[in-house]
């Protein structure tokens, strides 16, 4: 039985999903604050049995980048975090590294895992330390321990756990029980059940003083690595450090199952469709139609910022990863592959795929027949090449009409195709020319 | 820190999303097996407040159904299993009484909560005893009590739960805990980790005999009606029983924050998309075709049935929720308008959408261009029609080519979108002809 729980499922902060300048003001606050060196060990070494997958969760793909890239960028976007210890397998150390050159990670400094968890933790706290391999790390004065699973962590419990760690030697992050706990006789009946208040779940990320969780690890028993999972509990054990626990937001879950690399996906899918840019040209009927569009997308939980024209916004870039071009043009393919250019030379679709919406509004049914045929194969040959760069490019068309109940339809369905194209980033249907 | 088990997360078995029918065989040795009568109860009056969402959790809605219908679905298709109790909010009475319309469920009482878990879980108990309100439901041996938000609970380890409660009092689902479980000092910090072997999370569903929870909530005190959740502790304080725990499986989970919507959404569609029917016609290009289709298909763990015609093939509605139709005919919108009218007559719709994918094969580019305007108000006018039955249908244009490798690419990209308008089912494409 499930116990209750005021949290709410905060969602996702968007900024963090642009470009990390857009979050550096807050960030050079934060870097007042850490005036002391900060690394992460990201143990990353799991094989993945209970995903009921072939391959182990952390490289599991969702938008085309696999789940430990995301946890990667997550630390790698605050600014006083100086270093990220990924410890793998040794069979996905060159897959690892693939990772990193890919994704463009600079941060990072890849680690071979043991034979456990703990293991593994602590060969990546030993990057850190003089070796016959080269030159060691700078070593922290406080390491975070996070898993390489739970891609959502925030900035600002990041900060609490660092600090708390600093001043105590310890940290962890706790959530309250979702299940009653209860104690089992060796024959498989109730035995009694636990008084919930009592009691919490420990979880990632957890925060220590450098010097005592090496300590610690040096330490323990050949039966601690073997067996244990808990670090907090080693720095209590042998370095004598209680550890500060701190009630950590519901966006600290662990992707565990299949399922949660579905929830996984949904969250960042929400988060990157909370606002679009759109272009809405000159002519009043682009204009009015922009309008309406902008209305019914912001009721749908989407900012949509409107501009009459791309050309000298490339600010527009920061701002959002979705983009709407209304155009009644005949040459509006062109601009639509002048910003998918931009778009690559700026490298903006890199860590998530960028969406190009181009609505081409036609002012009578009969020119819309003569061109679209024309049409389809160019703008499929477009889309083709922006997908090998992470741009989805799909196209509406949209027939204008002069009675108003029924462009208000219209409107109505540019709106919904819209949202969708841009919610689910379907590579299969990019190069598509849809009607609304 | 988490904890390692090597349970896989299993995947929905696709037959329990088909006809009741479907399952019937087994549904006898079970019934056969249990000979008693069996009641479900689900509490269902919380208010969501996890969720982070203004309605409660079990009335949010997937696939154009509230999680509550789901739930229910699953025991309903359960032979032996006579009676389901749903306990709900006052306020949410009514709204209960049309999900049961809506969705013709039909072993189904709905009750009105107390103010906590444990006061509904009594309600919905004493809806088996006689009272002013008329007669009472026929008194079960057994009672099974789930949760309204757990909608993945299989049959197999549902007769699990009963007969253990049938021959021990009482019987719970348990888990391996996913979190290590730690004891915290009054000020906040560690006291100590529990030895997580002895310990289980306690889980739904759970099974008792009917007359001992009843006479445990006779009498248990305020104290626990107001503070207690488990419904295990009772049994073993007021009656005296020591509950039989059974593991059960990673699909007993929860659906507790907004981001297990989009889990058990994705876990419903993949169920939904294991199968397909696909009518290749007669001619020799759209038989090579639907071939190379179901080849295609396959590789993404999609089993296509093969059929000349769908007429007087009408056990095809009982195999799956997926149709291909392929046709280089120009009658051939006339056989789909016929599919939705039988698909409609049999209510296959009436749980889980149902998708039709058109797939019109030109001989010739020119062909293509002629008939496409002409074709597209027409499918889109049809397409609304069949939405509104709950079936989703969409178009792909195929244009033959003579040149081979141009030809595979076609048929590659046809099969992508075919299996991304499957396993998407997004209602905001239906009517479009995509090109293939």
């Amino acid at each position: 039985m499930d116990l209750d729980s005021k949290a709410s499922d905060r969602p996702l902060d968007p900024r963090c999903l642009l470009t990390p300048e857009a979050g550096n003001s807050e960030g050079k606050t934060f870097q007042d604050t850490v005036g002391f060196p900060v690394a992460v060990v990201l143990p990353a070494a799991g094989c993945g049995e209970r995903m009921g997958l072939s391959t182990p969760k952390q490289f599991c793909t969702f938008l085309n980048r696999p789940l430990i890239s995301y946890t990667i960028e997550t630390f790698e976007r605050i600014s006083w975090i100086r270093t990220i210890v990924v410890v793998v397998a040794k069979e996905s150390y060159d897959q690892m590294l693939q990772v990193i050159h890919s994704f463009h990670h600079t941060k990072v400094k890849v680690v071979e895992g043991g034979t456990t968890r703990h293991r593994s933790i602590f060969n990546g706290l030993q990057a850190f330390h003089e070796s016959t391999e080269g030159p060691s790390l700078i070593r922290p004065k406080v390491v975070i321990i996070h898993d390489a699973v739970r891609p959502f962590v925030e900035e600002d419990f990041l900060l609490k756990i660092t600090l708390a760690a600093k001043e105590q030697g310890a940290s962890g992050a706790i959530r309250p029980l979702v299940s009653t706990v209860i104690a089992t006789t060796s024959e498989g009946y109730l035995d009694h059940s636990l008084e919930r208040a009592k009691y919490r779940a420990s979880e990632m990320p957890q925060g220590f003083l450098y010097d005592i969780i090496y300590q610690a690890y040096q330490r323990c028993s050949e039966f601690d690595f073997e067996f244990g999972t808990e670090c907090l509990h080693l720095a209590l054990q042998y370095s004598g450090t209680n550890a500060k626990l701190i009630e950590g937001p519901p966006t600290l879950w662990k992707v565990t199952y299949k399922r949660d690399l579905a929830a996984a996906e949904s969250v960042i899918k929400e988060a990157l469709s909370l606002s679009a840019c759109l272009i809405s040209g000159t002519i009043a009927e682009t204009v009015a139609l922009a309008s309406h569009l902008q209305k019914n997308l912001a009721a749908n939980s989407m900012t949509v910022d409107v501009y009459q024209s791309a050309t000298g916004n490339n600010e527009l870039l920061s701002k959002t990863r979705n983009f709407i071009q209304i155009s009644a043009s005949e040459e509006s393919l062109l601009e639509i592959s002048e910003m998918v250019k931009v778009l690559e030379e700026k490298n903006h679709a890199l860590l998530y795929p960028v969406v190009i919406v181009w609505v081409h509004l036609y002012m009578s049914e009969e020119s819309s027949r003569r061109q679209k045929a024309d049409e389809l194969s160019s703008f499929m040959d477009l889309a083709t090449k922006a997908k090998q760069g992470n741009v989805l490019l799909y196209g509406i068309h949209v027939v204008h009409s002069k009675v108003p109940e029924l462009w208000e339809k219209c409107a109505e369905r540019l709106s919904q195709i819209t949202e969708s194209l841009i919610r689910d980033r379907n590579p299969a249907f990019t190069g598509q020319l849809l009607q609304a």
